[in-house]
C-alpha cells in the first residue's frame, strides 16, 4: 500500500477510499503536506490575520472560499472533507470527537486554512546530509509551548509553540542555510542553545510530541512550529472547528522544490 | 579627506598620490574590499590550489596574469604595486619590510590574488540590523588559529583561521542567513558555540586582532578567516611573497551588492 502512495492524488484517494488510516509521514516523497484547520466564516477573518501576524509558525500555504471543500492552489482536486486520514472535532476548544471524514458535519460557511509542514524541511535536510533525529529513531518531533506570546488578532492568541531538532554546531548553520530556503513550511530557526530563553526548562519533557536524546556536541535548535495556530484555536474557543489528526496531515499537489525560495 | 574617499577609485587615486597611508576599513561604502598576496610564478599554481581546495577562508575575487600589475576583473584600472595603502615584504616566510609602494620590487613573474574580506558581509549585518561587536567597540575583529587544518596543496598548508563575531542566538541564526549570500567573502559561519571543538582554548587570547566582550545570553560564531592564506604563505616560506599590511587593503570596483548570491 505505502509503496503505491508516491502523489498527492494517490494519498488523497487511498483515505477518500478508507484505504489509508495512519499517519501520513514519509508518503508521497517530494510532494509537500499541509496542516488543516477549518473555522466558520465568521472567525475566518480573524484567523487569517493572525497567521498573516505570525508567519513563521503559521505560514498559509492555501486558504478556502466559504463553503468550497477544494484548496484550489494547493490541491485543486481535492476534497477536503475525506481526504485526510483523520480528523478531530471541536466545540468551544473542546475536543469532541475523533473522525475518519466529515461530510456530514460541513457547512456552507467553513473556511479551511492549509498551513506548511515541517516535513518538507526535514526532507531538504535529510537530502543534504544533515541528521534529524526524531526520524532517525522513528519518533514524533519533540515541541514545546514558550514564554513567546504570537502577535495576537482578534479573539487568536496564545504562546509560540516550537519543534527542536538537536545538532551538532557545524549542521546547525546548515540547517539555517536550507531551512531558510523555505518561509513556507517555516523557515529558518528562530533560536538555537539555551532551552531557558524560550522558558523551556525541561527538554526531556516536551508539551506535544516526543523527547529525544542529545548527544554531546550537540545544542538543541528549534523551529516554529504548526501546532501553534492550533493552540491558538484551543485558546480562543470558537464555536466550532475541524483539526487533522496529529500526523495526519492533507498531502498536497504542491511539490516540495516549489517552496524553496 | 575619508567624507571624499566614496568610490574604490577614489580611494586607490589616494594611495597612488600618497595622501592615504592608513586603514581602509569604512572606505568607499558599498565597494568590496580585498586581502592581497604576491607570489612568484613558480609558486603561484600550488596556491591557487590551495585556494580552490579551501574555498571558505580563501574566496578568489581575481587572478592576476604573470607580471601583470592589473586586477583585470576587480578593478581594471588599478596599479596593486601603488594601490594599496601600505605593503609587507616576505623572504622565505621571513617579513622583511613595511613598504608603501613596490614599484621597484616588481617583477615579470609575479603573480597577485585577491581575497575576498569581511568588510562586506559585516556591511551587509549591520545594514539588516545585526550588532557586530567590534565594529560597535572600533576594534580590530579577534581571529584565532584552529586545530582544523586546511586541505594542502603543494607547498602550501596550514591551520584554518577564524574570526570571531559574539551574537545573540536570533543574531546570530540571521547572521547564517546573510553571510550565506556571500560565499565571495568567507560565506556562512564555520561554527558557533564551545570555542574548544575547533581548539580554541582562550577566546580573550586572540592570535590575530584584538579580543571583545562576550556578554550573557551570546554565543561566539566563527568565519572562516582571510589570515588563513597569509597564515599558509608563512608556513611555506616561499623565496618571495608580498601582501598587503593588516587592515590596509585593496579596494576594488566590485560591488558589494554584486557579491551576494
Amino acid at each position: 500500500m505505502h509503496a503505491s502512495l508516491t502523489t498527492g492524488a494517490a494519498v488523497r484517494q487511498a483515505c477518500r477510499s478508507g484505504a489509508w488510516r495512519t499517519q501520513t509521514s514519509g508518503l508521497a516523497a517530494g510532494y509537500a503536506q499541509a496542516n488543516l484547520v477549518i473555522l466558520p466564516a465568521a472567525d475566518a477573518a480573524d484567523f487569517l490575520l493572525f497567521c498573516e501576524r505570525n508567519p513563521k509558525p503559521c505560514p498559509l500555504l492555501d486558504v478556502t472560499a466559504p463553503g468550497d471543500p477544494t484548496p484550489r492552489i494547493a490541491a485543486p482536486d481535492a476534497d477536503l472533507r475525506t481526504d485526510l486520514p483523520g480528523y478531530r472535532v471541536w466545540r468551544r476548544g473542546e475536543l469532541v470527537a475523533e473522525v475518519s471524514e466529515i461530510r456530514d458535519l460541513w457547512r456552507d460557511d467553513l473556511v479551511a486554512f492549509l498551513i506548511g509542514c515541517s516535513f518538507t524541511f526535514e526532507a531538504a535536510l535529510l537530502r543534504e546530509g544533515v541528521p534529524v533525529r526524531h526520524v532517525e529513531l522513528g519518533r514524533n518531533v519533540p515541541m514545546y509551548r514558550t514564554n513567546i506570546p504570537c502577535t495576537p488578532a482578534g479573539r487568536f492568541h496564545g504562546p509560540l509553540v516550537v519543534s527542536m531538532r538537536p545538532m551538532k554546531p557545524a549542521e546547525a548553520i546548515r540547517a539555517v542555510e536550507i531551512t531558510s530556503r523555505f518561509p513556507a513550511v517555516h523557515g529558518a530557526p528562530v533560536h538555537w542553545g539555551d532551552p531557558l530563553a524560550l522558558g523551556i526548562t525541561a527538554l526531556d519533557q516536551p508539551d506535544f510530541g516526543e523527547a529525544v536524546p542529545i548527544y554531546p556536541g550537540e545544542q538543541p535548535v528549534f523551529w516554529a512550529c504548526g501546532v501553534t495556530p492550533q493552540a491558538a484555536v484551543m485558546a480562543a474557543k470558537p464555536e466550532f472547528c475541524i483539526t487533522h489528526q496529529p500526523g495526519m496531515m492533507l498531502v498536497t499537489d504542491l511539490r516540495d522544490a516549489d517552496l524553496a525560495t
